[in-house]
């Protein structure tokens, strides 16, 4: 079976499954924000167009500032870049052929940007059940590594480790001279997110990745940035293809970063229809990851690998994400992003309907 | 001096040459079309709203079908990109360390992605006056190539070479194993193109470059495509960051490649305003390059480096593109998009002014 290797684009997921593609449909793969995009920018939709005939600015100068004003860091820390897809590629260059250690289940991109890179790749697996970070065991593993990735908070469980342990890792990784890259990009879903900036020193070895296009809901237009150190920063640029970050990307990105009312109640809906749905699940019997953000891991106990599930639900035109390519998951859990009240009611009386059957 | 290595974004122009940047500006330094996008594209806005909170479809692949039937090419043979540069940043790393020949002046992203990827880089120069193409001495040189580039039309003089230069040239980097990169980011604007597509076989060593940022005044969404065997395009493809195109981009491409009246118009305008340029270049002793498409070359012969004529034209808002960073060029002449009647009406009325003065 060739497995689509991301959520959204249901139509190549049904394809390679082989089932019709039904009408109605309610896409839980991709972890977008169930709120959509600002309503500024929706309100302010007619003005971009503007700008779709100038090149966009290559060095994003006024998203850079406005983003260092935020974060309290130097405007030449920042590389913004299309998506955080564009940035990892980048990074997978700058580590060619070295030696990385990838901490597991992650997102799928961080083992692809590595291998075509000639990277020698190595697990540390957070174990399905306590999901467990094992501190011990990856120093061991970080003795002979040369760069690290840590998604944190972590896509697909969804779980957040607490900037005790981000802190102690940074430590480790100064120690063994390891490049540590985190990806925060579900940072903003977090309700007890600590800043991992401070980390990020003149000479640091750490590379923090950020992505707008999740609680902004903008996955269409690609916008993300990196923040390291300025050493880091111009190596990645001198990488990067001119232009490569959109001029309307660029412009909705600043007029993001204004929304905080928007975030505030996205934080809102989404910590409220997380514990109804681990409620219900609960009751119902089905195992999930201790989330803290906008997703979350579901597995039926009483079946080995999800497939009949993901079947079941596919067919109802419900669509999780499938985690067939995600080492250590291997098919026994399925992805949901959270959505809003009535798609979280549609999915819950499925998975009751399920239970019904057997 | 720091001079920016492309036009538009005259900001960065007018910080590194230190005038003040006037209110009013007309801007000649990128080739962008003066009709603005297609009226399909600004009718239907509103409409594209709706794109930006799903992911881009990875795979292109309604573009690609349009695209394959326009060309009367497989969809396999295509890959579509970011805008033009992040096709070029993939050549780039596909010729890693190879030796290759860039035919000069020429676009200057190709030099940029040969040295990140450490190619041994040369020359074959164009030379300014009649801008001949030299088959000869050019031979030479492929005969140590492992790959060429080749800008037609020539970005910056402007100029087309015919397709019985195209075709000596594809036969003579077949010979000698030479990968043939032909960038035809303006292929649309020369009244006289014809296709270079029937060269590109199941093991020919063509690549040729579009752009559908120049016609269609999108350069702010970044959209271009590469056309080669399947061979070629498997190799970029896997180089290329997942969704690197934008969604906006990739709908309104498809809604672009339906707007024939446009280009139509387009050329119509651009032939017309041409002549009309160069009648008034010649009679007032400006040198022109002998440019078929939208942009051409200028020079006052009674100055060596054009910088006093550009000094002049940017003090008054009107942006040319300089050119210290074409090979062979050096600051000699000067690039000038073809814009509207109006804005060439300044232009002209300028180029008399500095005529007075001197």
């Amino acid at each position: 079976m060739n497995w689509p290797s991301h959520g959204s684009n249901p139509q190549y997921l049904y394809e390679s499954i082989d089932i019709p593609m039904p009408e109605e449909r309610i896409d839980f793969s991709a972890n977008i924000n169930p709120l959509g995009p600002p309503r500024e920018l929706k309100e302010r939709w007619g003005n971009l167009f503007q700008f779709i005939s100038d090149y966009p600015d290559p060095h994003s100068s006024l998203l850079k500032s406005k983003l260092a004003a935020a974060e309290g860091i130097k405007e030449t820390q920042i590389l913004v870049g299309n998506g955080g897809a564009e940035l990892i590629t980048l990074i997978g260059r700058m580590i060619a052929g070295k030696r990385v250690l990838i901490i597991q289940p992650a997102f799928s991109e961080y083992e692809e940007a590595c291998r075509v890179n000639h990277c020698t790749v190595s697990y540390h697996q957070l174990e399905p059940g306590d999901w467990e970070f094992n501190m011990e065991a990856l120093s061991e593993k970080l003795k002979v590594a040369d760069a690290v990735f840590f998604c944190n908070p972590n896509n697909p469980t969804g779980i957040f480790y607490p900037s005790s342990i981000v802190k102690e890792l940074v430590e480790k990784c100064h120690f063994h001279s390891c490049l540590l890259i985190m990806d925060e990009a579900f940072y903003d879903f977090a309700c007890d997110y600590q800043s991992t900036v401070p980390f990020i020193g003149k000479d640091s070895n750490v590379v923090v990745l950020r992505s707008m296009t999740k609680m902004y809901s903008i996955p269409g237009l690609r916008l993300g940035y990196m923040l390291a150190s300025e050493r880091l920063i111009e190596r990645a640029a001198a990488l990067k293809p001119h232009w490569s970050v959109n001029a309307l990307a660029l412009k909705a990105g600043e007029w993001c970063l204004d929304s905080k009312e928007h975030v505030r109640l996205t934080k809102k809906l989404i910590r409220h229809e997380r514990e109804r749905l681990v409620q219900f699940y609960r009751q119902s019997d089905f195992e999930v990851s201790p989330s803290s953000v906008n997703f979350y891991l579901l597995r039926d106990p009483s079946v080995d690998v999800q497939l009949p599930l993901f079947r079941f639900l596919l067919e109802k035109g419900i669509i999780p994400r499938h985690t067939m390519n995600f080492p250590g998951l291997e098919g026994k859990w399925l992805r949901f992003a959270i959505k809003g009240p009535k798609d979280n009611d549609v999915l819950m009386e499925a998975m009751l309907e399920w239970r019904k059957d057997r």
